[in-house]
């Protein structure tokens, strides 16, 4: 089957990487709006083809959108506009907004919602590489708004990328992503600025940066243009996230302030308890 | 020479493996009030024996107090109290404590205040580990008040782990490390806290933890033997680094609250300026 790669950056190239590898398809077209992506994607080898939008629609059976959020938003209901009989998916970090965007559509059942929960701090066809999605989760959204065809093409998609599906519905999806992951990124872009402003001498960050701090440091390097649209999709759940991370910090500093070192210790060892899950 | 290390955990064990497969020392002599710690050191084969303190100190060339920072200050100076021309240096996260303590002593010179900047999450005997040390950067404090033949001791000892050394005062180091690692035990520390109290069913975060909040969590399953006197040691830069993050995160809260995408997209390439320097 033809497989059309909206955005061929980190996800979209490394799907298109290991769908071609594992014979899911053998012809990939890849459509990017950046000029510089697009003929990247297709010089490393990403991608069989560059199309424009219309050209890859029409040529594909199976459409992934895999731009930020907000051009997905801006994309998705002219796709949906276009397509006959093909499925359509997404990658988004957030799904609420997306599902309530085309719930009316007359192709909604061409489309499912999903999301594979797989990524690194890198970005643009350059980060693209393979076995990104092995054994990790992908999130699929309402699918009782998607038709069984678009569905089971979807799924063979990420069954391909090895990757686990759960189903969710679209909100509480968004609730679990604000807690499980879009918390990290703030802590870490948070940890990044703080770190920075306190250490007006780079030598210093360089010198005394241990594993601990590159781990919990990684993701701020993470792009603006996937995390902008995501945090201002996500903006209820983010904020009542953030509001517990601050509440927790205050219990450090208080614990901190109080001279009392079994407060601190309690509170190391509740957080202790994530050992038992991840 | 003979090596006494006394503390046999994952700092201890890990120098104890390569300062013997390197040649620096042939024969360990361990010390742990941990029973269970002594024997395990001792049947894996991180030491050649067990002694006691007052046996382990007299049988030693070179000492490593590599307890935690609490014991390390009651260690340390009667340690000091026993030895002739033994050298000795310890591995706290907190530098400027420990050199108050003892810039008195008689034996003064005979200890080197320095810290290894590496480790991991794991902590006891069976968390030591080969190469641990390579490539990282450790600190040596105010050298001017360790004799010449300690220090070359405590050097070549270092330069066997293969780690950069860096000179530093007491004061300043306890200032950087706040900066750049005791602040990424608590962003991690309470982003845990913030998770397990957030995701009561467990199964969610299990099944949405990508890579990203693995590694931004990771540092949370570190021990809170080690990092409750951390903290408390060094309350005053630990204080002023949570005022700074919480700073930053009510700014990510303001960006995302404003709904003015240019806001967070601001703080998001601003902190991805750390690429630059790690």
């Amino acid at each position: 089957m033809n497989v059309t790669v909206i955005g061929i950056g980190l996800i979209g190239g490394s799907m298109a990487i290991d769908l071609k590898k594992r014979h899911f398809t053998d012809h990939v077209i890849g459509v990017d709006s950046d000029k510089l992506h697009a003929e990247t994607a297709k010089n490393i080898g990403l991608v069989n083809e560059i199309s424009d939008l219309d050209e890859g629609i029409k040529k594909a059976d199976l459409i992934v959108i895999a731009t930020p959020v907000d051009a997905t938003h801006k994309l998705l209901p002219d796709i949906l506009d276009k397509v006959t009989d093909q499925t359509v998916t997404d990658v988004c970090s957030t799904k609420h907004g997306i599902c309530e965007l085309v719930k009316n559509h007359p192709k909604r059942k061409n489309f499912v919602a999903s999301h594979p929960m797989a990524g690194t701090e890198y970005s643009g066809p350059w980060a693209a590489i393979s076995h990104l999605f092995d054994g990790k989760s992908t999130i699929i959204c309402n699918k009782e708004e998607s038709s069984e065809k678009a569905l089971k093409d979807t799924e063979d998609l990420y069954g391909t990328l090895n990757m686990r599906i759960i189903h969710m519905e679209a909100k509480a999806h968004d609730v679990h992503a604000a807690y499980v992951s879009h918390i990290s990124h703030i802590s870490s872009f948070a940890l990044a600025l703080t770190v920075l402003e306190k250490e007006k001498d780079e030598k210093h960050i360089f010198n005394m940066a241990g594993g601990g701090f590159r781990s919990t440091v990684r993701l701020a390097k993470s792009s603006s243009e996937m995390w902008t649209p995501i945090f201002s999709q996500n903006k209820t759940n983010v904020i009542d996230v953030i509001d517990t991370y601050i509440e927790k910090l205050e219990n450090f500093k208080k614990g901190i302030l109080s001279g009392n070192g079994s407060e601190i210790k309690n509170l190391i060892e509740d957080a202790n308890k994530i050992k038992r899950i991840v």
